[in-house]
C-alpha cells in the first residue's frame, strides 16, 4: 500500500505543480497516470509544440514546461504510479481514501486531487476482429519500454508523429521494423518524415503504403499480421512478426472516475469554486481541465491557481486547528523533502569603513 | 484623452499579464502606475531576489519575470502612464469610465482593472519641518530620471539598496554626491556595499555616518541641508546642494482608490470570485494582491488566473451578443497588434517516396 497525504490523479502540468504547492505546506504527494511518463497531453500529444500563454514565458515548448515543472517539484520527492489507470476509490471511516489502479496497485491518502485533464487518454484501436485477445501478447497501443522490442520483428501502423518517431527509434533496436500506413502521405514533423525516408532508403524500415493491417494471427501470441494493400489489385501480404503496434492516436475519456459518485456536468467534474475546488465528496478535489464551474477556462495557468488554493484546503482538512500563515518563497525560501534548501541571499549588513 | 478598452491600474506582474490575455481577445490595454517603471514590487523592491513559486520556473529573479512579461505582451503594444497615480474615476452614462491621475492625465476606457497590488507605494518621508514646500523643487523621494541630476550637487539619505545603488549611479553623473545614513552599517547587496566603499575611498562619494538630515533650506528651491552628526559632540554640518533625495523605502497605501465607492475589507477590494473578480461597481474589476474573496491567496500565480477570467468578462461586457470560443495558443498562435504573428510550425504532410 502506497501511503501519501495527497493522491493526485493525473500527472499533467496541474498535477505536477500541485506537488510544489503541497510541498510548501509539508504535504507529501503521489501521482497516478495512465500514460507511461509524466506531463499529460504536453508530453504525449505535443511535446515539441510551443505554448504562448504560460505567464512569464513568451514561448515555451510543452515538453520543456514539463521538464521545468519536474525540476521545480524535485525537492519534494513525489511518488509516481505510471502506466496505470485509477480504477476504484473507497472512502474509509476516518475520511481517508484508498484508490486502486487497473493493475491492482493500492494507494492510501488523506485527500484525492483529480487532475485528470480531459480524462485518461485511451488509444484508438484498429477495427480488427479478435485483436483484444492479443493485447499484452504482442499487441500494444503505446510503447512504454522500447527495450521490450529489442531484436524483435515489429509492425507499426499509423501516419502521425508517434508512428514516425517510434519507427525511427526502433529501427536501431528491433530486428526488423515494418511501417504500415493507409495513405502515402504522413502527417508529422518535417525532420521525422525525412528521417523515415532515409531509413527506408537504407532498408532499415520496411515501408508499406497505402495499406492497412487487417488481421492478426498466432496461437497464444502474435505470430504474423495480414496487410491489405490498397492498390487496384487489392493484394494481401502476410508479415511474420512478434509485435504489432497500432499508433492511431489517443482519445480522452473520463473513464472509471465517472463512476465514483462525483457530480458530472458535460464530461467534467463540478466543483465549488468559491473556495477550494472541492467536489461534492469532501476530501476529493478536481483541478485543471477536468473540472467545471461558472466561468471555467480550460487553461494550464488556471490549473496552477486551482491547485494552489486546493492545497490550502487540504492543509486545513489535515490540520483543522492550525492557522496557516502564507509565507512568500522570496522571503522564506523552500525546504525540500530531500534536505535541499533554496533561499535568496540575505541582504548584507556591513559597515563602510572610514 | 487616452482611449483604451481596459484601463489597468498597476503595472505589476498581474497588470502586465492582463495585457496578454486581453490581447488574445483583441482588447487593447493601457496601464497607469505610480512608479516610474513597470513591474510593481518586483521591479521596485526586489528585482534581484529569486521567486520559487512561479509555475514552470524552478527559480526566477523578480526582475527577470518582469522582463519576460514585458516581452510576452509586446505584440499587443500596451500604453503606459508611469510615475502618475490614479486619482479620480467617473462613470459615464454609457457605462464607460474616465480615470484621471494626480498629474491630470485623463484615460477613457470600457472597463477598469485595478491590479494595484498592496496599493501605490508611497515613499516614507523624513520628519523634517517644511520639507513638503521643497517637493519637486529639489526634494525627491524617488529617482525617475537620473539625468535630472547631471552636474548637480546631490545629498542622498538612506541605508538600503536604493540609497546605495543610486549613490553609485549618480557618482558618475552628478557633480557631487553626499550619502548620509543614521547608522554606520548598511543593509544592501554585498557588491553594492563594496562598490560604495570603493567610491568613498576615491572621493567620488562623500559619506557621512552616523548622521541625519535635519533641515532643508533655500528660498524657492533647495540650496542646502543641515546634517546632524550623531557623535558625542552632536555636531552640525551645513551642506550646499541642489537636490535632497531621502530614500527610506516605500510603504504601500491603497490611496485614492479607497474613495471610489468600492467595497473595501481589510485594506483590500472585495470581489465576486464565482465568476470574474468584478467589484461592486459593474465594469470595475480588482485582480491580484489588491482584491479579497474567501480563500484568497496573495500570490502572483493567482493574479495571473484572475486576470485571465476577468478578460473574458470584459469581452462579454463589450460584446454582449457574441459567444467567445476559447482558442488555444498552441493551436491558433498569437496575432499581435503590431502585425506580428507567432505560431507553431504546422505539421508537415509529406509523401515518402519509394
Amino acid at each position: 500500500m502506497i501511503e501519501t497525504d495527497i493522491l493526485i490523479i493525473g500527472a499533467g502540468p496541474t498535477g505536477l505543480f500541485t506537488v510544489f504547492e503541497a510541498g510548501l505546506l509539508k504535504l507529501k504527494c503521489h501521482l497516478i497516470d495512465a500514460l507511461p511518463q509524466p506531463g499529460g497531453q504536453c508530453s504525449e500529444l505535443y511535446p515539441k509544440k510551443p505554448i504562448y500563454d504560460i505567464p512569464g514565458f513568451p514561448e515555451v515548448l510543452a515538453g520543456d514546461l514539463v521538464d521545468n515543472l519536474m525540476e521545480q517539484i524535485k525537492p519534494f520527492q513525489p511518488g509516481f504510479t505510471l502506466g496505470e489507470r485509477a480504477e476504484d476509490i473507497e472512502k474509509l471511516e476516518d475520511g481517508t481514501f484508498i484508490v486502486t489502479t487497473n493493475k491492482g496497485t493500492k494507494h492510501h491518502a488523506n485527500a484525492v486531487a483529480i487532475a485528470g485533464g480531459l480524462g485518461s487518454f485511451e488509444p484508438r484501436k484498429p477495427q480488427i476482429e479478435g485483436i483484444e485477445n492479443y493485447e499484452d501478447h504482442g499487441v500494444a497501443y503505446m510503447i512504454k519500454d522500447p527495450e521490450a522490442f529489442r531484436d524483435k520483428k515489429v509492425v507499426i501502423a499509423g501516419g502521425g508523429d508517434s508512428a514516425l518517431d517510434w519507427s525511427i527509434f526502433l529501427a536501431n533496436v528491433a530486428q526488423k521494423v515494418t511501417l504500415v500506413h493507409r495513405r502515402e502521405e504522413f502527417r508529422g514533423a518535417l525532420d521525422s518524415v525525412e528521417k523515415v525516408q532515409e531509413l527506408v532508403t537504407q532498408n532499415k524500415i520496411n515501408l508499406i503504403t497505402p495499406a492497412e493491417v487487417t488481421d492478426v494471427k498466432g496461437s497464444d501470441k502474435v505470430e504474423s499480421v495480414t496487410i491489405t494493400i490498397h492498390d487496384e489489385a487489392k493484394r494481401f501480404q502476410e508479415i511474420e512478426c512478434d509485435a504489432f503496434v497500432p499508433l492511431f492516436g489517443l482519445s480522452p475519456k473520463l473513464g472509471p472516475i465517472a463512476n465514483w459518485g462525483l457530480e458530472i456536468e458535460k464530461n467534467a467534474i463540478k466543483v465549488d469554486n468559491t473556495l477550494d475546488y472541492q467536489t461534492n465528496i469532501p476530501g476529493i478535489y478536481a483541478i485543471g481541465d477536468v473540472n467545471t464551474y461558472p466561468g471555467k477556462l480550460k487553461l494550464i495557468l488556471c490549473g496552477f491557481h486551482e491547485a494552489t488554493l486546493m492545497c490550502q484546503s487540504v492543509y486545513q482538512r489535515m490540520n483543522p486547528n492550525k492557522k496557516y500563515v502564507l509565507k512568500y518563497t522570496t522571503v522564506g525560501g523552500i525546504d525540500g523533502f530531500d534536505g535541499s534548501r533554496k533561499e535568496a541571499e540575505k541582504a548584507v549588513i556591513k559597515k563602510i569603513g572610514s
